[in-house]
């Protein structure tokens, strides 16, 4: 039992890559195959619509991949200098620091002599005394520094990728209205795998995140299709 | 000094609300714009550029809310799921998790030794043993139940208000190359007053924040105006 709790907290730290894929697919699935339906319920030439689709694709991946890179390299900055303060109080207030990892235990009904000798043995190595403060005061994980701009090119691929799945069938077909009905067969299909996949990664109902998934999309699809004939 | 870095931590954890808005603000403002612009570029009406828009606003703000209510969903589930098991363990296999924790401090440098008195207090009440292996095994924090609408709901609204910023020129005036002009001016001032509220907020350097938000819009909108002139 406990491997497997190990197992699950393994493969979801090992997951970060599958997330990011996650987080640009999901929108990039999404949002262009609503967008392109539309335009295709407002105005009649595919080429519009691929057009805006083109556009939206880019925007979409330049936003989101930046927005990405901005998280993680925000998240490391915020380690490092916290980091920086954790060694200088070490260094220049050890009483005060050790005051705090008593408050720490004593949350958690210890007392102060339960919890002396542990305090007494992360004296021993400063920075020690810090990789601990930095997980059980801070509750903060050192994250890979490489991480940032992986992130980002993960994000911006899978949200391309994702993209060209509903806008495709605009791009090969001159019938707008054939082209429309076959941007939704291929969207929904892609849109329930997505789903399905997303949820045994995720460690969730594979099936109901299938379903969920494409509610979504076709939620976010009819609204958008509604909305534009409404206006136009 | 200590309480600088407490309050700096508080303040990140109470602006949740704070960092959705940023979240979806932060794609409102970018992706409609970029879109605006690159349909512009291709067809001189506004008429087109402003359905397209508003099927763009509905899209990404029902894709990027979903994205935001399940992700918190999927972050209850996950701790409410790490707890039973937690409890389950304590219950029954209460020696294993004892060895858990000595394994834990021995990770830094702690010996069985100095830890055992806090491993005999923990076993004092088995539901603050649970707390603790909760926050010191697994990392987790108790995630707020309530969250994963209001999640939703802020993100979601930031998206729409952000992208009616760039929109609203081209519902204003009819004339196209004068709504892209006005388009392009009004959001590098709201992109620039976003990003310095983000960074203020986010504990970055503000100004820095400002002008990297500013040219991601403007690259964004840059390259979907080029490829969709290219395109048309």
């Amino acid at each position: 039992m406990r491997t497997e709790g190990r197992h699950f907290e393994r493969h979801f730290n090992a997951s970060e890559t599958v997330r990011d894929i996650i987080i640009g697919m999901s929108d990039g699935l999404t949002v262009p195959f609503a967008l392109a339906a539309g335009i295709s319920g407002a105005v009649a030439a595919s080429g519009i619509v691929v057009t805006a689709g083109l556009a939206e694709i880019a925007a979409g991946a330049i936003s989101m991949g930046f927005g990405g890179y901005l998280a993680a390299r925000s998240e490391a900055e915020h380690y490092t200098t916290e980091r920086l303060r954790e060694q200088q109080e070490t260094r220049d207030h050890l009483a005060e620091e050790e005051q705090e990892i008593i408050d720490i235990f004593s949350s958690y009904n210890i007392t102060p002599e339960e919890s002396a000798p542990v305090v007494e043995a992360l004296k021993r190595n400063p920075e020690i005394m810090v990789d601990f403060m930095m997980k059980f005061e801070l509750g903060l994980e050192e994250p890979d520094p490489k991480r940032a701009f992986r992130s980002a090119a993960t994000i911006a691929g899978s949200y391309v990728a994702g993209g060209f799945v509903p806008l495709a069938p605009y791009m090969l077909l001159s019938n707008g209205v054939l082209a429309l009905e076959v941007s939704i067969a291929v969207t929904i299909c892609a849109l329930f795998l997505f789903g399905y996949m997303k949820g045994r990664f995720l460690g969730n109902k594979p099936w109901y995140s299938a379903f969920q998934t494409t509610l979504i999309g076709g939620i976010a699809g009819g609204v958008a299709y509604f909305l534009a004939k409404i206006v136009s």
